[in-house]
């Protein structure tokens, strides 16, 4: 029976795969360049196939198969004569099938309308900076969260729930006693640094034309091991890597003429996420549900770890400056390489987070971590919360926006109704730092390899530790199979030390 | 129960629009730049959505459905108190239902086989101009379309029903009435041409820059109507025009450096399906099952009108000849517009069907439309064809091909197992120019606008008579209700004759 459960289980794994995989398409294309007119159809067509997707997801044969397989909530990897492979394939479709069994339709339909509606207006009210605009779809928001986590049910944290369902295995103890110690790092280097005084990278915002920055980033990838007969590289508005198969991996930047920051470290960034959903998706893990990242947060790891750790170090820039300058001779005169450098790592607190840098990028995700925990428990009502943002945005990084538009209205996160999403960014940081840090022991001369532009050891390594397994294991688990240890905050701060006392002289 | 019949039946259609859309998306994407190593994956995506299309179609709720609305052999249209409109769903969906029905699923499965493994030998058989090693394959084709003949039924030959799936409501007697009459106007045509003389185009060989052609063509396209807004040009080895939803009628050209011929008239062509197709999925038709062309030869009528009746026109180059010149003013330095025009409408026999000019393509077609009847009656046996293939090219254009892959083998059609497609070429030949006459009739100006670059009135005149019906109506009914009078080989061998005599002087 298992035998036969087993393979029926892959059978509906591959339709929907597939299925998942043909929307990936639909929309890659609607984000690279579906004529306009085409955009009613296209919601139809996408409205379609995530309903086909929901059926087979909520389908109870589905459940049937599962419960052959020995999946319970006591068990929920089922079986344990089954190998590590197929047990992490029935974690990922009992969490899938069990939640979506929990949350009844009502909640669904509602949920739609009230997001649906709720970006439009957030879109307008973010656009006059009219927080009282979006505040009751913001209160729905909430409550439907608060009802989403009852229904899904906990034990310690009623925000446990939703944080599950974006980091899973994760709960929001351990964030809140990683954040706690990460908050205080962060908030004396910041300060720290400001003290060193400004730095000059006005440079990146000259006339760098698109033709060089393409050509430069598509080096890059090249040189990172993205390989472009699995995937392409396209422009979009927002940059994203998406999964159209197995062996189709696609990733887009955005060519912001005429500065160069953006684009080229999106290309990186993006290029990061693809290279781990091109080694998850490999082998026997091929175009199943488990041959895709772990997490979230994970995923996030391996995108900053090359964006950051790795495209913003000393080390690579050693080897491609010359290659940069080559490209923009004329707005890179009379940069040094260390200018450079200090430029692309400038640390100023800001008010948005996604132009933050390393250093108070974690602050902004602590904010709204704090401040959704809050709305969960009821600790904070809907209608204080630009106070509250305000407040935090004062004591975490000593600034305090002039407008709701620059302070709790930048996210869509909270009108698309996510809640519990955020911290992930920051603990792909945490993920990432911990991971390199074991590279770093493991390979003790890979910033020597990275600075004469071998960058295969990083990959190879990654590889090795992380993307092979894809989602078999949780985050927590790989990172912990990965390095040898949990999660620990102090390979971040040690990481963002050492590069700014390098840096910065402090 | 018409009323609950007629919303179910939109119901599904919508269902199947949406699924044959989103094939178009996949398809597009597989041609205009899909990640070489995503083809395995892309082709299990592709049979899935076929797969779930063929079970939608041969559905027998649907053929209860269509038993409600009154369809049956007798009245494939449905019950006559449904608007026009309603009956040409009833009439598509009902086709193709009892198609469907009529075909064993034995047949298919054999059918797929034979001609998987035939495409790949045909491909082979090419190459190295091996008759003999796609003749077994060639044999299973034509005893499969036999078969498939006898399981649809027929009453007068057993050509009409493999016709019929391509070109509606077409017979093969009419058909072979209006060819024999066409083939003797060809041929007289074609030897005076020949005797007039020789005509140099070797100007359209030399370097032509891509950017050129794709700015030139653009222009065009936006001219004839093309609207961006609701599509996009691309590349792609085969030019083709697909809908990817009602608002989403993209087409592609292929820039062949460094000619500049075949991109500009496949430009044009295609650009006359797109506007069939964005007239046709327009209003009340948009999103449905019938809106779209009402036949392969009607679609066709429409994409050769634009390239050969209005592309090819003394009148058309009257205004864009020195719009070309600008883009090219080296490559056509010394080359008159009459001369560019005898250039681009130059009259030679040749073997190959897809390169023919005007005058001779119909004899390419009136060959393989009496090679394929023939071995369909059994008048001729598979062995035969390369000998019968070469006596026909002497018989009507007067050369023999050196080699088979010059000859017999050089379409794909057969390999697909597709026969009764050829005709439906030049059909579309016969009703564009029925349709052009009617046109000229309607608008006596019509000539002199072109000549100004103003190609408003005939796009509005297509709308207007054919797009505007999508596929209500079959294509001979549909051509009969725009020219007032049924099929006449007659308007496409007058427009010949005096394009040629007011060219060449003959």
């Amino acid at each position: 029976m298992m035998d036969n459960a087993l393979k029926a289980l892959k059978s509906r794994d591959r339709e929907m795969v597939l299925l998942e995989h043909i929307i990936a398409v639909l929309h890659w294309d609607q984000e690279t360049g579906m004529p306009e007119a085409a955009v009613n159809e296209r919601a139809d067509q996408l409205s379609m196939l995530n309903g086909l997707l929901h059926e087979k997801v909520t389908d109870s044969d589905l459940g049937s198969i599962l419960n052959d397989l020995g999946a319970s909530d006591a068990h929920p990897l089922g079986d344990s004569s089954l190998s590590e492979e197929d047990r992490g394939l029935v974690r990922t479709y009992y969490r899938e099938y069990s939640r979506e069994k929990k949350i009844p339709a009502s909640w669904v339909k509602e949920f739609t309308e009230v997001t649906a509606k709720g970006q439009a207006v957030w879109a307008k009210a973010r656009k006059t900076s009219d927080f009282p605009l979006f505040k009751p779809y913001l209160e729905q928001v909430v409550k439907l969260n608060r009802e989403r986590s009852s229904l899904l049910g906990y034990t310690n944290h009623p925000y446990d729930p939703l944080l599950d369902e974006y980091e899973p295995g994760m709960k929001t103890a351990e964030v809140a006693q990683v954040f706690a110690a990460m908050k205080l790092d962060l908030v004396t280097l910041l300060e720290r640094i400001q003290i060193a005084g400004e730095v000059d990278d006005t440079f990146l915002y000259r006339e760098y034309p698109k033709a060089g920055q393409d050509a430069f980033g598509r080096m890059v990838l090249k040189d990172m091991g993205y390989d472009f007969s699995r995937g392409r590289l396209d422009e979009s508005t927002h940059p994203f890597t998406t999964s159209l198969g197995a062996d189709d991996v696609r990733i887009t930047t955005r060519y912001t003429e005429p500065s160069v920051s953006s684009s080229l470290f999106s290309t990186i960034h993006e290029g990061g996420h693809a290279l781990y959903e091109m080694g998850a998706s490999a082998g026997s893990l091929a175009g199943t549900g488990i041959g895709t990242g772990a997490s979230l947060a994970m995923h996030e790891s391996q995108s900053r770890l090359w964006e950051n750790v790795v495209g913003r170090s000393k080390a690579f820039w050693t080897h491609y400056y010359s290659r940069f300058t080559k490209h923009f001779a004329q707005q890179t005169k009379g940069i040094t390489m260390d200018a450079f450098l200090r430029g692309i790592n400038k640390v100023q607190p800001s008010f948005i987070r996604v132009d933050a840098d390393e250093v108070s990028y974690g602050l902004h995700v602590i904010l709204r971590f704090e401040l959704e925990q809050a709305l969960i428990t009821g600790d904070l009502s809907v209608e204080d919360v630009p106070h509250a943002w305000n407040s935090k945005m004062k004591e975490l990084l000593g600034i305090v926006p002039q407008t709701d538009a620059d302070g709790v209205l930048q996210d869509v996160h909270w009108a698309f109704g996510m809640i519990g999403y955020f911290p992930t960014y920051a603990l792909g940081n945490l993920y990432g730092a911990q991971l390199f840090a074991s590279l770093e022991r493991d390979v003790p001369d890979i910033h020597d390899q990275i600075s004469r532009g071998e960058l295969g050891e990083v990959l190879t390594w990654m590889r090795d530790r992380i993307h092979q397994y894809g989602a078999i294991y949780s985050a927590p688990e790989l990172l912990e199979r990965a390095t040898g240890s949990p999660l620990d905050p102090a390979h971040f701060t040690a990481y963002l030390e050492k590069k700014y006392s390098d840096l910065m002289g402090i």
